[in-house]
This record gives structure tokens, sequence and C-alpha cells, in this order.
């Protein structure tokens, strides 16, 4: 049995390393949205949905679709699902990983003669990192019914509009609202994907129940004071942006670190407007990212940070403008698909341990109109968005045995007439 | 006697207007060393130099020098001189004013037929600004004898080197160690510069002397820490490089704000790299610019800033890279030379009032070889390096009568064989 998942595992690993080859830049893995290494990459794993029995075709947003049909009269959709776009210098799991594995999925039905009492539809997702158009989740939004049409008018760096891109790359936009998939077909979502934290990695244990995704609320500050010359302008007459966003940063690390744990706040970005060593800086502006599973928290620290803030650049004489840039409610995963999935973890003789996703996922705009939940799998020390990002062989294989028989557990329910 | 300083006022002034319409980019003043602009602004002042019956001369690195010689015997030499080169989108004073000034003494020693018991060379160095190759003092270096010729193969954005900007600008670099001025020929230097702080704004006062021009050093700074998934990395478990130069920069800040009124330090440049809001920062740079009058308290203040900054990348798991990449001694200006110069301000009916320089000056390097001094003019509100840079006519006026008593007492001083 186990080496039935190992020999699994290496084809899938097999697949990953394929994919991987496929990119923009030969030095590492990047494949954004609607890119010609997008499109080779996502033509070479339909050709394997194809192989696999599956009919598939591409939809408005770019996605790949491969279908299963079950006999089952009346038979609801159950979504497998995940990503095949990546950031710049990716690794090689994040996205990829979860469609590989609901590949192998269906190919063990077809082996072993299963068949569904519900319709399986594998989605490659062409757009979950939004690193082209600056969105989030292009292509899951479609399929939930959520894609905002004004965002065709966007343009990439170079000018290139997304509805000029999906034609670039064959793709129809005016279908996309009929690739919704309506609410009353879904059975459910069910994505498989990489941990990107470190959780498992230090606890040794392979895989993971999703049991809610982060809210998040993205800022983006500019501080501007006055610029003076480093040498003459005396120390207690400065109004210096760069010193207010320091203390700001400071402010905002230690609000997450001193509150619950379940809070994170990040400024990943800062710039210095005409920055020059001699120069005391006049205009700062720099990005907070913050995330909690808990609403009524997010919503405090928010609030709190923004008012210290406010009184920082007060007290400094600085300008602050604070502009709230992106806003995502928590979700909480499926309680009836993870009861599903515990007893598949338990089941493989693992210990079921429940995770927040800090991370967004597809199955936040999914989880609006279906239950939806994911699976994590341990991945290298935590680290992702990266070129180290791996996944070990045993872990793989210990997924695909999970992965199975929480296939197993949601036939036997549907069979039985146990509403999920 | 008021309306002939406002006249001559009025002249200088209209020739910085026209000096200053002579740059590399249309929108403000640029003339950065040996471009087009540059030379064609040398060209200028060489002529308005010419017509004042000075003989002139381009020496090997670009300054252009006149020079008025006395008849007395064994005189020595006084230097007049500023800088005409610029920094991008400058203002019109920085520089030229101290040139144009200059020129303005000859030009009235000449009117009124006085003769002088010293030669006098005016020189408009080429570049005390060092934007184009990241120097300092390129010009007055090679009048103090002190230039480094390895500077040569040193090359600019566009790769050109040092060498070939002087073969462009039909300067001889292989002149360069005739043109430094022995030591015995010096009389003494006299600088005269807008102020470029706000100490004479606010007080109201058109003149000042400069009594030291502070030290300095330059540091970069890198700090590594790990870089990480913003939603996923609990804050416990960060190695932020941000947040340690966060902590850094306040630290300087506070240093320099709670101790001698003669520091100060400043973080002008500071980048994050491969940065994005959703990613904590793995790597950070900066700059740390420390001056101070006083060897001894700079020296200090520089220890404990690289101690404490040690520090806090030890807490913070952080690696620290720190390079001292520049470093000037605080210089003394020549005290009988100030003593002659409080007289002049005295005399004009001011108050001698006494500044540190916090900017470097080309008084600096040729302080090493001569005595010298500078007089500060009043400027708008101390802004410099910005198209606001300002001087008033009045204020002008009130220089222009305190440099002619200057060179007034000098004069008798050397007749009366005063050693200066």
């Amino acid at each position: 049995m186990q080496e039935e998942y190992l020999a699994r595992a290496e084809r899938i690993m097999g697949r990953i390393e394929q994919l991987a080859a496929i990119s923009e830049d030969p030095a590492g893995v990047t494949r954004t949205f609607g890119t010609p290494a997008f499109v080779r990459g996502r033509a070479l794993v339909q050709s394997w949905l194809e192989a696999a029995g599956l009919a598939t075709r591409v939809d408005g947003i770019g996605n790949l679709r491969g279908r299963l049909i079950s006999r089952n009269p009346g038979a609801k959709t159950l979504v497998l699902a995940s990503h095949i776009d990546t950031v710049v210098n990716a690794g090689k799991f994040d996205g990829p990983l979860g469609v590989l594995m609901a590949l192998d999925l269906l190919e063990n039905l077809a082996a072993k003669a299963i068949s569904l009492p519900f319709h399986v539809k594998l989605i490659a997702f062409s757009d979950e990192e939004g690193v082209r158009f600056h969105t989030t989740y292009l292509g899951s939004r479609v399929v939930a019914g959520s894609f905002d049409p004004t965002v065709l008018a966007r343009a990439d760096a170079a000018g290139v509009t997304l509805a000029e891109a999906l034609t670039a790359m064959g793709a129809d936009a005016s279908q996309i609202p009929a690739d919704a998939i309506p609410a009353a077909d879904w059975l459910g979502y069910f994505e498989m994907h990489i941990e990107q934290g470190p959780v498992l990695w230090e606890r040794q244990i392979p895989v993971a129940l999703v049991t809610a995704i982060a809210g998040q609320r993205r800022v983006e500050l500019r501080f501007r004071g006055v610029a003076g010359h480093a040498g003459t302008v005396p120390m207690d007459r400065r109004q210096d942006a760069l010193c207010a966003a320091a203390e700001f940063i400071l402010i905002a690390e230690q609000f997450a670190l001193h509150h619950d744990q379940g809070l994170v706040a990040t400024v990943g970005q800062l710039t210095v407007r005409h920055a020059a060593s001699n120069v005391i800086p006049g205009e700062v502006r720099c990005s907070l990212d913050l995330r909690s599973a808990n609403e009524a928290q997010l919503a405090d620290a928010y609030e709190a940070l923004r008012t210290y803030t406010a009184a920082i650049a007060t007290q400094r004489n600085v300008e602050l403008e604070w502009n709230l840039v992106q806003q995502t409610a928590p979700v909480a995963c499926d309680r009836n698909l993870n009861a599903l999935l515990t007893q598949a973890i338990t089941g493989a003789g693992h210990e079921a341990v429940g995770l927040v996703s800090g991370a967004g996922h597809d199955a936040v705009p999914i989880s609006a109109v279906a239950p939806a939940t994911m699976m994590f799998i341990r991945c290298f020390k935590g680290i992702s968005h990266n070129p180290l990002e791996n996944v070990e062989l045993t872990d793989l294989a210990a997924a695909i045995e999970v992965a199975d028989r929480f296939l197993v557990e949601l036939k036997r329910n549907v069979e039985l007439g146990i509403k999920n």
C-alpha cells in the first residue's frame, strides 16, 4: 500500500519538474498569468488531463477545466482545484502541486474503475498570484461568479490590458459570465496546497486541515515631511519622513507581537523619494499588510494602528496619507467537509491538526458560493515564493493517501444521502 | 554708499540668472561636472572674468582660474573661490554666488584703481558636489595638491571614466600635479557661500563667519534577515530586515537629538530588496550620515551607534554589514582671517555670528595647506539643493560691503607686514 502511494508521489514529482522547466526566465520558475510560458505550461497540463480521460476546455479567463461526468442522476459537482500561475522567481510547488495531486486522484479512480456519485471538475486556475495585473483570484472569481468586469480594462506594466491579454492567449472573455458554476450545482470545493508556513515542518506532521483563511487589510501609506540638508538642519528642527515611517514600522510590529497570536502585521515595501545619503528624507511611501482569522480582531487592530500612526505623524509634524487598498474578510472552511477530512487524516494514522491559513487562496472566493476546504502539505522549513520551496516525497505519499480517503468518505456520504 | 552695494548686488543677480539659464534640464538648474551644460556655463563665466581684465585658463581638472598679478615683489596669493557645478535640480546660488561675488570684488578694485600687495586667484571649481563620480572636492583637491589620481579610472553611471570625461571637456589631466598651488605661495583662502541652513534666516542677520566645518562619517549598512510570506510566518519567528533598520533609524535619530547640539545623524537612503507588500523584508540597505565639528564627539558617536546597531542585529537574529565609506575630519577655520572677517562684519554694522558649517565645502581640502575661512550669506528659510533656494538683494548688498571691508583689512595687514 505504502509502495503504491510512493509510486504515485514519484509520478507527481516528475510532472512537477516537467512543468517547472517551463518558465519565462530559464534561471528559475516564473509563469505569470497569460505569458507564452504560462500558455505552454497550461498546454502540458491539458495534455495530461486528456490522457487521463477527462474532457477539457479553456474558459473565458484562461482557466483549464477537466470534467469527469457521473452517471448518477441529479449529481452535484465537486471541484478539485489549485492554480498554475506563479510569482516571479517562484518555487515549483505553490499551485501546481494541488492540480497534479487532483489529477493523480482521478487517475487512481480510473485505474481502479471506481465511479463516483457526483461530477468532478478539475480546475487549474489561471491567476491566483495576481502578479501581472495586481488583482486577486482572477481565475477562481470567474468560477465563483464574482468576477468584476471592470478589471478587464486594467493594464499590466507594459500597458497591455487584461482584455487584450485574454485575446492574446486565446481566451474568449465574453464567455466569463457563463463560466460561473451555479450555486445549486456545487457539492463542494477541495484544494490541496503547500502550507507556506513553518508549523507542519516544526511539528513533523505531513498534512493538516485548514479551519479558516485569514482576512486581510492592505494599506498604502505616505509620510510627507520636509527634505533638507543632512549637515545643516539641526536635529530638533527636522520633519524627517523616514523617522516617522520607522516609528510606524516598529509600532505595527510590536502591536502584532503583543496581541493575540493570530494577528500578523508586515511592512514589505518602503521607498524614499529623491533619496540621497546627505538629504533628510522629505517623502516616504510604504505598505502595511495586516491579517487575522478573526474579523473583530482585524478591525480593532486596523483602527488602533491607524490611530497610533496618525499620532506619530502629528507629533513629528509630518503629513500622513493612509489609503486602504484591499480588504478581504476572514473565511471559515466548511465544517462538514472538515469532519470528513479529519477522519481521513486520522484514518491514515496522522494527528489531525487544524491550521489557519495566513496566505490567501482560491478557496476564499469559492467559499462565498460553496462548501469549501483545503488540505495543507508540509513544505521545507515553511519556505515558499522562493526557489528553495520543497516537499518531501514521503510527505506527498502521505498526502495522497489522505486525499484518497477523503474522496472515499465523501463518496460514501453522498451515497448514503448525508448532506455535506 | 548703500546705493553702490545694491547696484553691484543687482549685477551679480543678473549674472546668477544668466548662468542658471544654462542647464542640462531646461526645467531646472542642473550642471553636473563636465557635461556640455557645465562647459557652456564655465565659458560664460570665463568671458566675464576676461572682460574684467583677468588672465584666465582652464586647469587639468577643468577648474576655471583667473589671475590678478600684484606688482609687490614677493607677493603671496589670496584665493577667492567657490564652485560652478551643481546637484541635480539645484538652486541658482549654491556655488555660483561665491564665484560671482569674487568677480564683483575684483571689478570693484579695478574700477577704483586699487592695487593689492598680493596676487589674487579667482577659481571656479569644476566639481564640489561630486554628483557624477561620487567623489568629494575634485576641483579643490587639485588646487590643494591632494588629488588622488586613482580616481581618474572611476566611471560615471554611463560607464564614462573621469579621465575620459576630462578629455571630452578639453582638460589635460597630465597637468594636474602642476596645478597645485605650492604651500609657500598661499596668503590665504576665502570662500563666500550661502548658509544652506536656517540660523541666519531665523536670526535675521545677513552674513556670518564660519568658525569650523563639521567632520563627517558616512556609513553604508546592510541588514540581512530572512524573507518570508507576510501571512504565514508568525510574528515571533520573523527575522525582518526592515524592522531592524527601523530600530537603527530611530536609535540614530534619538542619539543625535539627545547629545550635544553640534551632532547630526541622518538616514537618507533606504531600499528593500525584492520588496512586495506581502513579503517580509529579507534584506535592507541604508545609509548613515554623521557630522560634528568636534572630532572626539564624532568618533564617540560613531562607535556608540555602531555598538547599538550591532546589538539590534544580534537581538533580532539579523546579519549586519557596516561599511565606513567616507570620513572627513572637522576643520577649524583660520583664526587670523576670522579676526579680520569679524572686524569687517562689525564694521559694516552687523552682529558677528560664528557658525559651524554642517555642509562640506571646498575650504575643507584647502585648509590642509593654507589659512582658510568662509563667509556665509543668509538664504531663504535655509533651503538649499532645491529650486526654492534664494538670497535677498539687500542681504547680498550687505555681504558685498563686508567682503570689500575684509579685503581692505587684509590689504592693510599685508602692507603693515602683519602675519595672517
